[in-house]
């Protein structure tokens, strides 16, 4: 159970919703548990528009944040959920129960990070592209012969249990954080060392063009399942940028000073 | 979590549902949490049609019983959970949670008992007299600023603590009976012992006519707190049968071989 200042700082993140109806349900079971922040990534527009006009519409509705990608939905975030099911493929992050991320989101919360939780379009879900900018994938356990959940009744679902659901003893005493850690890295400072690493790759010679793709994303993967925290990424970030300039700079050019020149 | 077998003891209950859609979004979070039994009552017969012929209606809509009412729906069973919010009226009932009923529910059937959740219309949920029949009210905690769920959703939480939540250690423990004790009472034979209740009631000039049906609401409400045991109720039966007769027949037309003879 998210206090309502910790709810606040858990942005609800629809990647192109398709049907206005659906949008409304999100919107009104974000209303019924106390959450706020709604983002949408790339809708389509006249359904967007019409969700938002529609009767009753609760008013987070309008103070939505519209935003072109999930790479800038996410960007301040220090912890990422998508949510989605495993039928038809083999998760590449870690998957949890949405009673587990309820206890994995007040651990992060209360180390002062920002959250996001991710649902994809309606038709199918978040791709492994999508998934790749999230820390963990939430299943909400169904039934393997109707394993599929409307978009509203999957939130509804997932905010019950981070906004309404007393938490059992053993999810207390997962969210109480076993010591003080600095809070993790932003989406946004993940990419950033990710863009570095990804330059310095090409500056290495390090694997052929066709290869680039999968690497940037294996790297994303990778980022969010070490999860440095802000003062590690930092560190990381001043490493490769050093690495990177002696790439492009040649022994010979070095600056003076350094343990190579 | 109710075992697969123990979800086939549980009916979902719909009372005068009037929205075609939030039909079909229940009988999805059904099939979503492996449940079975729907019964409809007195359902708004052009909007029912649509639902059950809507492209892609799970298959339990079909299989759907109808009744007239809801005492009709409920005849069955040994617990009956109501659900709603307390937003404008002060219950009659116990008040639980979700999780709560988890564990009610639970208990109930490891005693054999048949059970059913009830689902009030869209507009204004379950009436006072509909919760007459129902042994606690089920409320969703939800924001006060918000606090009225969509059917579909409200219906997809519950479910979702009922069939898919892994219990906590807590809700494991309340789950076994701490005695094997028979099982309770249906509701038709708690109705069948108000009847003759209220018939000795009037029997015996009890109260004015004015107040016989707020007695009836008060004996239904009564019943299904004291929640006699099946054997109880029988013996209750048996004695408000002996004691209409005598009302019935004064003492000078008495059995012989009775202690009044």
């Amino acid at each position: 159970l998210l206090s309502p200042d910790q709810r606040d700082h858990l942005d609800v993140v629809l990647v192109s919703p398709r049907n206005p109806l659906n949008i409304g349900a999100v919107a009104r079971a974000m209303a019924n548990f106390g959450f706020d922040r709604l983002t949408v990534v790339a809708p389509y527009v006249p359904h967007w528009r019409e969700a938002k006009s529609a009767v009753g519409a609760p008013d987070l509705l309008n103070r939505a944040r519209e935003t072109a990608s999930l790479a800038e939905a996410v960007a301040d975030c220090t912890f990422v959920a998508g949510t989605g099911t495993l039928t038809h493929r083999k998760p590449e992050q870690p998957v949890v129960t949405p009673a587990e991320l309820a206890a994995m989101l007040q651990g992060e919360l209360a180390r002062g990070g920002r959250t996001a939780l991710v649902f994809g379009p309606e038709k199918h879900g978040l791709t492994r592209e999508d998934l790749s900018w999230c820390h963990v994938l939430v299943e909400i356990p169904t039934d393997p012969r109707q394993p599929s959940m409307n978009l509203g009744q999957a939130a509804a679902v997932c905010l019950y249990e981070l906004g309404a659901r007393p938490a059992s003893a053993a999810n207390r005493d997962a969210a109480q954080p076993s010591q003080i850690a600095p809070a993790s890295a932003t989406s946004a400072a993940l990419d950033r060392l990710a863009d570095l690493i990804d330059q310095t790759m090409i500056a290495a010679d390090y694997s052929p063009p066709a290869m680039r793709q999968a690497n940037r994303h294996d790297l994303r993967l990778l980022l969010r399942r070490l999860a440095p925290n802000s003062t590690d990424n930092r560190r990381i970030l001043g490493l490769f940028r050093r690495i990177l300039w002696r790439l492009d700079k040649p022994r010979k050019n070095s600056k003076p000073g350094t343990e190579n020149a």
